[in-house]
Protein backbone atom coordinates (compact mmCIF):
# COMPACT_ATOMS: atom_id res chain seq x y z
CA UNK A 1 0.00 0.00 0.00
CA UNK A 2 2.91 2.54 0.62
CA UNK A 3 3.84 1.54 -2.77
CA UNK A 4 0.20 2.97 -4.50
CA UNK A 5 0.52 4.84 -6.74
CA UNK A 6 -2.91 6.14 -6.60
CA UNK A 7 -1.83 8.31 -3.61
CA UNK A 8 -4.49 9.58 -1.37
CA UNK A 9 -2.87 12.62 0.28
CA UNK A 10 -0.74 14.65 -1.98
CA UNK A 11 2.35 16.36 -1.49
CA UNK A 12 2.17 19.39 0.65
CA UNK A 13 -1.59 18.60 1.69
CA UNK A 14 -2.49 21.43 3.86
CA UNK A 15 -3.82 18.27 6.15
CA UNK A 16 -0.16 17.33 7.06
CA UNK A 17 0.00 20.46 9.13
CA UNK A 18 -2.74 19.15 11.66
CA UNK A 19 -1.71 18.45 14.96
CA UNK A 20 -2.58 15.48 15.05
CA UNK A 21 -1.74 14.32 11.66
CA UNK A 22 2.11 15.51 12.53
CA UNK A 23 2.06 13.25 15.89
CA UNK A 24 0.56 10.50 13.49
CA UNK A 25 4.10 10.84 11.52
CA UNK A 26 6.24 11.16 14.08
CA UNK A 27 4.59 7.53 15.87
CA UNK A 28 4.35 6.22 12.56
CA UNK A 29 8.27 7.05 11.80
CA UNK A 30 9.34 5.85 15.49
CA UNK A 31 8.01 2.45 15.05
CA UNK A 32 9.41 2.10 11.21
CA UNK A 33 12.33 -0.28 12.92
CA UNK A 34 13.77 -1.39 9.23
CA UNK A 35 14.42 2.57 8.53
CA UNK A 36 11.82 2.26 5.50
CA UNK A 37 10.70 5.45 5.74
CA UNK A 38 13.80 7.43 6.05
CA UNK A 39 13.37 8.07 2.64
CA UNK A 40 9.79 9.00 2.17
CA UNK A 41 8.43 12.30 2.53
CA UNK A 42 5.93 13.09 5.35
CA UNK A 43 2.79 12.56 2.68
CA UNK A 44 3.68 8.67 1.79
CA UNK A 45 4.25 7.86 5.42
CA UNK A 46 0.78 8.91 6.38
CA UNK A 47 -0.90 7.78 3.04
CA UNK A 48 -1.36 3.71 3.50
CA UNK A 49 -3.51 5.07 7.11
CA UNK A 50 -5.95 6.21 4.45
CA UNK A 51 -8.40 3.05 3.14
CA UNK A 52 -10.45 4.99 0.99
CA UNK A 53 -13.68 2.45 -0.29
CA UNK A 54 -12.00 1.87 -3.01
CA UNK A 55 -9.01 0.62 -1.04
CA UNK A 56 -10.86 -1.26 1.25
CA UNK A 57 -12.38 -3.45 -1.02
CA UNK A 58 -9.30 -4.91 -2.20
CA UNK A 59 -8.74 -5.89 1.10
CA UNK A 60 -10.13 -9.28 1.88
CA UNK A 61 -12.22 -9.43 4.24
CA UNK A 62 -10.71 -12.08 6.64
CA UNK A 63 -7.08 -12.15 6.61
CA UNK A 64 -4.33 -11.52 9.22
CA UNK A 65 -2.35 -8.65 9.42
CA UNK A 66 0.95 -7.93 8.51
CA UNK A 67 3.67 -6.10 10.47
CA UNK A 68 3.40 -3.07 9.32
CA UNK A 69 -0.17 -3.01 9.60
CA UNK A 70 0.22 -3.98 13.02
CA UNK A 71 3.08 -1.05 13.24
CA UNK A 72 -0.08 1.52 12.24
CA UNK A 73 -2.45 0.56 14.87
CA UNK A 74 0.56 1.06 17.24
CA UNK A 75 1.22 4.21 15.93
CA UNK A 76 -2.45 5.52 16.30
CA UNK A 77 -2.86 4.80 19.72
CA UNK A 78 0.95 5.92 20.92
CA UNK A 79 -0.22 9.11 18.80
CA UNK A 80 -3.55 9.69 21.00
CA UNK A 81 -1.10 8.40 24.58
CA UNK A 82 1.08 10.83 23.59
CA UNK A 83 -1.43 13.93 23.04
CA UNK A 84 -3.27 12.92 26.22
CA UNK A 85 0.28 13.41 28.07
CA UNK A 86 0.95 16.85 26.67
CA UNK A 87 -3.21 17.65 27.68
CA UNK A 88 -3.12 16.05 31.24
CA UNK A 89 0.87 16.59 32.22
CA UNK A 90 1.06 12.77 33.60
CA UNK A 91 2.38 9.91 31.50
CA UNK A 92 -0.08 7.84 29.54
CA UNK A 93 0.77 4.48 28.48
CA UNK A 94 -0.81 2.35 25.25
CA UNK A 95 -1.20 -1.23 25.58
CA UNK A 96 -1.91 -2.96 22.16
CA UNK A 97 -2.63 -6.73 22.50
CA UNK A 98 -3.26 -8.24 19.22
CA UNK A 99 -3.70 -11.73 18.47
CA UNK A 100 -2.19 -12.69 15.18
CA UNK A 101 -5.76 -12.94 13.79
CA UNK A 102 -5.69 -9.09 14.00
CA UNK A 103 -8.14 -9.49 16.69
CA UNK A 104 -7.84 -8.15 20.67
CA UNK A 105 -7.34 -5.13 22.55
CA UNK A 106 -5.94 -1.71 23.35
CA UNK A 107 -6.00 -0.06 26.49
CA UNK A 108 -4.23 3.64 27.01
CA UNK A 109 -3.62 3.49 30.85
CA UNK A 110 -2.96 7.07 32.93
CA UNK A 111 -1.74 6.03 36.59
CA UNK A 112 -4.37 3.72 37.66
CA UNK A 113 -7.13 4.87 35.51
CA UNK A 114 -7.96 3.04 32.22
CA UNK A 115 -8.55 6.28 29.37
CA UNK A 116 -8.95 4.51 26.45
CA UNK A 117 -10.24 0.63 26.04
CA UNK A 118 -11.04 -0.61 22.89
CA UNK A 119 -11.76 -3.86 21.19
CA UNK A 120 -9.93 -3.91 17.70
CA UNK A 121 -11.24 -6.04 14.95
CA UNK A 122 -9.89 -7.11 11.56
CA UNK A 123 -6.65 -5.50 12.12
CA UNK A 124 -5.74 -5.99 8.93
CA UNK A 125 -8.22 -3.58 7.61
CA UNK A 126 -7.21 -0.95 10.28
CA UNK A 127 -7.25 2.62 8.30
CA UNK A 128 -9.51 5.40 7.93
CA UNK A 129 -11.37 6.72 4.91
CA UNK A 130 -9.98 10.25 5.00
CA UNK A 131 -7.23 12.19 6.72
CA UNK A 132 -10.44 14.12 8.23
CA UNK A 133 -12.05 11.28 9.53
CA UNK A 134 -8.84 10.11 10.85
CA UNK A 135 -8.69 13.24 12.74
CA UNK A 136 -11.79 13.16 14.00
CA UNK A 137 -11.75 9.48 15.04
CA UNK A 138 -8.67 10.60 17.78
CA UNK A 139 -10.40 13.59 18.42
CA UNK A 140 -13.12 11.55 19.39
CA UNK A 141 -10.78 9.14 21.99
CA UNK A 142 -8.81 12.06 23.05
CA UNK A 143 -11.29 14.03 24.15
CA UNK A 144 -12.84 11.30 26.53
CA UNK A 145 -9.45 10.31 27.74
CA UNK A 146 -9.02 13.69 29.03
CA UNK A 147 -12.45 14.04 30.19
CA UNK A 148 -11.90 10.58 32.34
CA UNK A 149 -8.55 12.55 33.53
CA UNK A 150 -10.04 15.59 34.94
CA UNK A 151 -13.08 13.24 36.58
CA UNK A 152 -10.93 11.01 38.28
CA UNK A 153 -7.71 13.04 38.29
CA UNK A 154 -6.73 11.30 41.83
CA UNK A 155 -6.95 7.57 40.43
CA UNK A 156 -4.78 9.35 37.17
CA UNK A 157 -2.27 10.13 39.78
CA UNK A 158 -1.98 7.09 41.52
CA UNK B 1 8.80 -30.45 33.75
CA UNK B 2 5.16 -31.64 33.63
CA UNK B 3 7.28 -34.70 33.52
CA UNK B 4 9.81 -34.27 36.27
CA UNK B 5 9.70 -37.14 38.41
CA UNK B 6 10.76 -35.87 40.71
CA UNK B 7 7.29 -33.79 41.70
CA UNK B 8 7.35 -31.57 44.39
CA UNK B 9 3.76 -31.58 45.08
CA UNK B 10 2.82 -34.92 46.01
CA UNK B 11 -1.20 -36.86 45.26
CA UNK B 12 -3.18 -35.31 48.00
CA UNK B 13 -1.52 -32.57 49.75
CA UNK B 14 -3.08 -30.05 51.94
CA UNK B 15 -2.43 -26.96 50.23
CA UNK B 16 -4.73 -29.15 47.01
CA UNK B 17 -7.42 -27.73 49.16
CA UNK B 18 -6.43 -23.82 49.20
CA UNK B 19 -8.80 -21.87 47.49
CA UNK B 20 -6.43 -20.21 45.04
CA UNK B 21 -4.37 -23.43 44.38
CA UNK B 22 -8.17 -24.84 43.51
CA UNK B 23 -8.50 -21.73 41.11
CA UNK B 24 -4.92 -22.21 40.23
CA UNK B 25 -5.60 -25.91 38.70
CA UNK B 26 -9.16 -24.67 36.86
CA UNK B 27 -7.41 -22.14 35.09
CA UNK B 28 -4.55 -24.12 33.97
CA UNK B 29 -7.11 -26.83 32.27
CA UNK B 30 -8.31 -23.87 31.20
CA UNK B 31 -5.54 -22.90 29.18
CA UNK B 32 -4.73 -25.96 28.44
CA UNK B 33 -5.67 -25.87 24.60
CA UNK B 34 -4.17 -29.35 23.80
CA UNK B 35 -5.65 -31.44 26.17
CA UNK B 36 -2.37 -32.49 27.45
CA UNK B 37 -3.71 -32.24 31.26
CA UNK B 38 -7.19 -34.12 30.63
CA UNK B 39 -5.74 -37.18 32.46
CA UNK B 40 -3.49 -35.53 35.08
CA UNK B 41 -4.05 -35.46 38.18
CA UNK B 42 -4.88 -32.06 40.22
CA UNK B 43 -0.60 -32.57 41.48
CA UNK B 44 0.90 -32.95 38.61
CA UNK B 45 -1.25 -29.90 36.69
CA UNK B 46 -0.04 -27.59 39.26
CA UNK B 47 3.39 -29.32 39.64
CA UNK B 48 5.52 -27.06 36.58
CA UNK B 49 4.14 -23.87 38.91
CA UNK B 50 6.58 -24.60 41.47
CA UNK B 51 10.72 -23.66 40.96
CA UNK B 52 12.14 -24.99 43.58
CA UNK B 53 16.13 -23.69 44.02
CA UNK B 54 17.15 -27.11 42.55
CA UNK B 55 14.65 -26.81 39.14
CA UNK B 56 15.28 -22.69 38.82
CA UNK B 57 19.49 -23.92 38.77
CA UNK B 58 18.15 -26.05 35.42
CA UNK B 59 16.82 -23.08 33.53
CA UNK B 60 18.88 -20.96 31.47
CA UNK B 61 19.11 -17.20 32.46
CA UNK B 62 18.48 -15.93 28.96
CA UNK B 63 16.06 -17.96 26.94
CA UNK B 64 12.89 -17.50 25.11
CA UNK B 65 9.00 -18.79 27.47
CA UNK B 66 7.60 -21.84 25.61
CA UNK B 67 3.60 -21.40 24.69
CA UNK B 68 3.31 -23.48 27.85
CA UNK B 69 5.28 -21.18 30.29
CA UNK B 70 3.24 -18.32 28.85
CA UNK B 71 0.00 -20.06 29.29
CA UNK B 72 0.67 -20.62 32.98
CA UNK B 73 1.22 -16.87 33.40
CA UNK B 74 -2.10 -16.59 31.94
CA UNK B 75 -3.31 -19.13 34.21
CA UNK B 76 -2.19 -17.58 36.98
CA UNK B 77 -3.90 -13.87 36.14
CA UNK B 78 -6.41 -15.19 35.07
CA UNK B 79 -7.22 -17.35 38.33
CA UNK B 80 -6.45 -13.71 40.34
CA UNK B 81 -8.85 -11.84 38.25
CA UNK B 82 -11.45 -14.57 39.11
CA UNK B 83 -10.73 -14.05 42.66
CA UNK B 84 -11.34 -10.08 41.99
CA UNK B 85 -14.60 -10.36 40.07
CA UNK B 86 -15.73 -13.14 43.20
CA UNK B 87 -14.73 -10.74 46.21
CA UNK B 88 -15.93 -7.58 44.43
CA UNK B 89 -18.99 -8.41 42.37
CA UNK B 90 -17.72 -6.52 39.37
CA UNK B 91 -15.77 -8.18 36.12
CA UNK B 92 -12.32 -8.13 35.99
CA UNK B 93 -10.48 -8.55 32.80
CA UNK B 94 -6.32 -9.71 32.75
CA UNK B 95 -4.71 -8.53 29.81
CA UNK B 96 -1.00 -10.18 29.51
CA UNK B 97 0.55 -8.72 26.50
CA UNK B 98 4.66 -10.49 26.57
CA UNK B 99 7.02 -10.64 23.87
CA UNK B 100 8.43 -13.60 22.36
CA UNK B 101 11.64 -12.74 24.59
CA UNK B 102 9.56 -13.17 27.84
CA UNK B 103 9.19 -9.60 28.35
CA UNK B 104 6.24 -7.31 28.92
CA UNK B 105 3.31 -6.50 31.15
CA UNK B 106 0.29 -7.70 32.80
CA UNK B 107 -2.66 -5.76 33.45
CA UNK B 108 -5.46 -7.11 35.48
CA UNK B 109 -8.42 -3.91 34.81
CA UNK B 110 -11.93 -3.80 36.84
CA UNK B 111 -13.96 -1.25 35.03
CA UNK B 112 -11.87 1.97 34.14
CA UNK B 113 -9.67 1.21 37.32
CA UNK B 114 -6.15 -0.73 36.64
CA UNK B 115 -5.90 -2.86 39.94
CA UNK B 116 -2.99 -4.53 38.79
CA UNK B 117 0.06 -3.78 36.84
CA UNK B 118 3.17 -5.63 36.87
CA UNK B 119 6.22 -5.67 34.49
CA UNK B 120 6.95 -9.07 33.19
CA UNK B 121 11.09 -10.41 33.26
CA UNK B 122 11.99 -13.65 32.32
CA UNK B 123 8.99 -15.31 31.71
CA UNK B 124 10.75 -18.98 30.79
CA UNK B 125 11.74 -18.58 34.66
CA UNK B 126 8.16 -18.23 35.26
CA UNK B 127 7.22 -20.05 38.86
CA UNK B 128 7.01 -19.93 42.43
CA UNK B 129 9.75 -21.72 45.28
CA UNK B 130 6.70 -23.42 47.04
CA UNK B 131 2.84 -23.35 46.85
CA UNK B 132 2.76 -21.30 49.79
CA UNK B 133 5.26 -18.89 48.29
CA UNK B 134 2.30 -19.25 45.22
CA UNK B 135 -0.51 -18.39 47.56
CA UNK B 136 0.66 -15.66 49.46
CA UNK B 137 1.92 -14.07 46.38
CA UNK B 138 -1.20 -13.94 44.52
CA UNK B 139 -3.00 -12.80 48.05
CA UNK B 140 -0.30 -9.56 47.99
CA UNK B 141 -1.74 -9.01 44.65
CA UNK B 142 -5.22 -9.91 45.31
CA UNK B 143 -5.42 -7.61 48.86
CA UNK B 144 -4.05 -4.70 46.75
CA UNK B 145 -6.27 -4.89 43.98
CA UNK B 146 -9.59 -5.40 46.43
CA UNK B 147 -8.34 -2.29 48.38
CA UNK B 148 -8.33 -0.66 45.16
CA UNK B 149 -11.79 -1.54 44.08
CA UNK B 150 -12.80 -0.49 47.32
CA UNK B 151 -11.16 3.10 47.32
CA UNK B 152 -12.02 3.97 43.95
CA UNK B 153 -15.33 2.06 43.47
CA UNK B 154 -17.05 4.56 41.19
CA UNK B 155 -14.04 4.31 38.60
CA UNK B 156 -14.02 0.43 38.88
CA UNK B 157 -18.20 0.47 38.17
CA UNK B 158 -17.49 2.77 35.08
Amino acid sequence: MGDDVNAVIEEGAVVLNDPFIKQMIIQLRAVDSYGTYDTWSDARVLDPMILTKARRREIPLVGDPDETTVSRVKAFYNGISQLIEKETGIMAVPVVNLTYEGFGRVLITVGKLVVLDKIQRDVHRFGFESPEKLIAAAHILLNKAIKLVNDYREVAEL
